[in-house]
């Protein structure tokens, strides 16, 4: 295991000379995928570790022990992937993520907050007209959708400003929320699904609020937003009757255009809400 | 008192018969206005009653025995204004005041939803910075500046298509939620206040999704958002210092532009987002 680099405590005002003076501690980078257990955020992991042969990813999910699928790639990966307990609705667990990440690695270039949810049966169910809104409902959407990545980026944001781009062939570290189109608010024409729109309306208002600090204190560190198209997975499986072949995406069809979008962002990107084909999508 | 006129009875198709055929009931319609014991719900009451001489008013709040100034309007105005208890946390308090108003009015051709928060002193405070985000904070402004509107609209939506335009010089009943220009996506450039602006970006979304099903249905009911823009209320008067003073409103002022934007409201308007001015805020 290599040592702790310890960048934290270099002042700001030294990173630019520590960065061009000596190489990078993590070359090819730290990423950190939030919502790593199924679905895009475990296929984000393996694309990661797949085409980037040098890089580190912490993968989180809420009950490590049953992430099959996960564990499988850590047996694959070995040391190039760690994987962390973090439950979005526990900021406990977020805290303990961010000492441990500290620890062992110092710093991270990428963010996937990639966690989220649609339905759940008997608890959450998506509107089909006003009348079924429930209060649970649409507080249960609110907190695992816009608080919980929200809260994790609060407790990375120190890593990722020492990160920014050292050792990515980017200039900023990125952090990257998975949304929704259904989340625009211009864009809404079918109406239904309160709780998964709303949701992702106020994930969408809360990644341009913090896009605005990061660029007002100068941060090497950009945030995008992310429609990745419906993907055929276990949080669309219900609702993909009326979607036409075409339009239904692979998870290794969607994560490979949306890494091609991460890999690319620039710090005037910072603040932007992208589709899967790299179009920008109305609030 | 007047007798209940059960319109509600009346199936839809034959709605547009009975409403051309017999007078409204309710001559100058009857208002809800919901968050009613101060600030600009407060004066939505008193312009209600004052501008419109044989309109009746609904004024809810969570206590109308503390809510003074209602119930000195309630001495001046007796029959026509009707206070109610109403907390929008709590449901069953709302669907309590629609039963009472089914029982009373059975229509209705207004609904203000007046009610918000933006700080408690020791438990929710305006976010200036991202590391200053709470949980807690987060989740209260979204059950009360989102979530509970929503209610208020779901419990009284029977009675809004019953009413329609009835008995007012409109079209349509109208559904007006207050809003805010900070909960605007495409407008934000100074950040902070996380709690804030990403529950009235979801009250934005929910507003939006319901005026789709609203049109879709073909109700006589259309759905808006207003910003009053910066007034001096209780809620914004500890933030008024860097507001300049020809930009910080009197109650008065803003009320009497919003209500001309609620009186103008037609069918077509429905989904939209008003500034006091009449302009339309970008989501």
């Amino acid at each position: 295991m290599m040592t702790h680099p310890r960048l934290m405590s270099i002042p700001m005002r030294l990173r630019a000379f520590a960065s061009s003076a000596s190489a990078p501690k993590w070359e090819g980078g730290v990423s950190m995928v939030q919502g790593a257990s199924r679905g895009i955020g475990l296929e984000f992991v393996r694309q990661l570790l797949e085409k980037n042969e040098k890089g580190h990813v912490i993968a989180t999910c809420r009950d490590p022990a049953k992430a099959t699928m996960l564990l499988e790639l850590k047996n694959r990966f070995a040391e190039r992937l760690n994987v962390l307990p973090l439950d979005v609705t526990v900021e406990s667990t977020i805290e303990e993520s961010a000492r441990s990440i500290t620890e062992r690695y110092g710093s991270l270039n990428l963010l996937i907050n990639a966690s989220g949810i649609l339905s759940i049966p008997g608890v959450l169910q998506p509107e089909t007209t006003l009348t079924k809104v429930q209060k649970s409902s649409m507080m249960l959407a609110y907190e695992v959708n816009a608080v919980g990545p929200i809260l994790v980026i609060k407790h990375m944001w120190p890593l990722l400003r020492v990160g920014g781009g050292l050792g990515t062939e980017r200039d900023v570290a990125v952090v990257a929320n998975v949304s929704a189109r259904v989340g625009s608010i211009g864009d809404n024409r079918l109406g239904g699904w309160h709780s998964y729109r709303s949701s992702k309306a106020a994930l969408n208002q809360l990644t341009k609020t913090i896009s605005v600090e990061f660029g007002r204190k100068k941060d090497p560190v950009a945030c995008i937003l992310l429609h990745p198209g419906t993907v055929d997975t276990d949080l669309s499986r219900p609702f993909q009757r009326n979607v036409p072949a075409e339009k239904l995406f692979t998870k290794e069809f969607s994560v490979q255009k949306l890494l091609n979008i991460i890999n690319n962002t620039k710090q005037q990107d910072n603040g932007k809400f992208f589709a899967w084909d790299g179009q920008e999508i109305p609030w």
